[in-house]
């Protein structure tokens, strides 16, 4: 089982992850990408989903025209664990 | 400026289109889909994706893993109107 990342932990790698930010409620990490048009949004959900079933990782994502809201958290740990930030780090990678 | 339809097109309409319930805080009409796992529901997000960008009319639209829920309604009309409906019709045929 992987283990909860800590407060002190969160907060080192979520100061490498520009716009992420913690979801106490859920104890996942979330964020709001925005794009010029649909196809930009969906061609980066495209993206994402690739990296999400590569990691055996999946988001709760939403989509409303040119906004794609992330939030990542780790079901089988009940919070933040590494799984989700190795995959918040793809995600930056692939909506650079 | 396309026109909204009245309570009794809607429920016309939502008599053709099974699993699709008027959201009334919306005037939208919403689905929720299941599917075998992450791809299968990506598939399909993909195939939706397309048809909507060819109505030029888009989904509200989240998943988690195997689910994905849909709302659709018409920001330039505040509520149900034809694109809904076609669009959803669409959907289904992708669904089936």
């Amino acid at each position: 089982m992987i283990r909860r990342l800590d407060a002190e932990e969160r907060d080192s790698f979520l100061a490498d992850l520009p716009g992420w930010s913690h979801e106490p409620g859920r104890d996942g990490i979330r964020k709001s990408f925005s794009f010029g048009d649909f196809v930009t949004a969906f061609a980066f959900m495209t993206r994402v989903a690739l990296l999400a079933e590569k990691a055996d990782h999946h988001p709760e994502w939403s989509n409303v025209y040119n906004r794609v809201d992330i939030l990542l958290t780790t079901h089988d740990a009940g919070g933040l664990t590494m799984r989700d930030i190795n995959l918040a780090t793809a995600i930056e990678a692939a909506a650079a």
